[in-house]
């Protein structure tokens, strides 16, 4: 499977892996991970996924009941080292067919650098008890 | 707060970290983490918790509610670079008391090496569907 976009920076891989979630694009959305076998995806309320080839086939699942989505992302925090940058950020989620939000996630994606640019080793989304939103978003995407 | 205890590899981090879970002991939680505005923690079924002093209030929540716990961790990956660790696992829990284990938790777990050492700057945990776990746990705790 052919994976060769170079992303320059952690910020480009978030951007193309928000992109791709809400084009539904899973040859955008494989070209964001790193093709690594302990690359861990957890989407919101499922298991842990292990592995370039499983992730790949979860998100097709996500992909095939969905067309588009509208991804708005609030609170982004950041933790960079040379090799490795910890985002973490409140994903609003919805149809473009349906402008209400479903309940935020709290996501955190870890960026690591590599020989072919920088690529997502993990992304872990799990969601927010509705009670706890303390802060209206702020649209950053 | 004094936070002096110097961890020399992520592991020595990850191993504390589930120490002062089993003990329910605040301060050697505390010690885990890196004394930073960004650092994040969402416990299984809760919101994201950011920044040390946030943190520190929700595990002394949890521990009001505790005296002690039984973790067995199972099926772990890594991901290392010099100067950060993706770690993820699968959390049995269990109390002292009651050896029968509540639902696993799918955890991930960063660490970062700075001035003082490696230390936790990110902590997600959530609960894994029921019927998800297609393998018995590996005892490495």
């Amino acid at each position: 499977m052919p994976n060769q976009k170079i992303f320059a920076s952690p910020q480009d891989v978030e951007a193309a892996f928000y992109e791709a979630l809400e084009s539904c694009d899973i040859d955008a959305m494989m070209a964001v991970w790193a093709e690594d076998e302990e690359v861990v995806c957890v989407q919101p309320g499922g298991p842990r996924l292990v592995g370039y080839t499983v992730i790949r086939e979860a998100w097709q699942r996500v992909f095939a009941n969905a067309r588009k989505l509208r991804v708005r992302l609030s609170q982004q925090t950041a933790i960079t080292t040379p090799f490795a940058m910890v985002s973490t950020v409140l994903e609003h989620i919805s149809t473009r067919d349906d402008e209400n939000q479903s309940a935020p996630v709290a996501a955190t994606n870890v960026y690591v650098r590599g020989a072919l640019g920088w690529r997502m080793v993990a992304h872990h989304a799990s969601p927010v008890p509705p009670d706890s939103i303390g802060e209206a978003p702020r649209i950053l995407h």
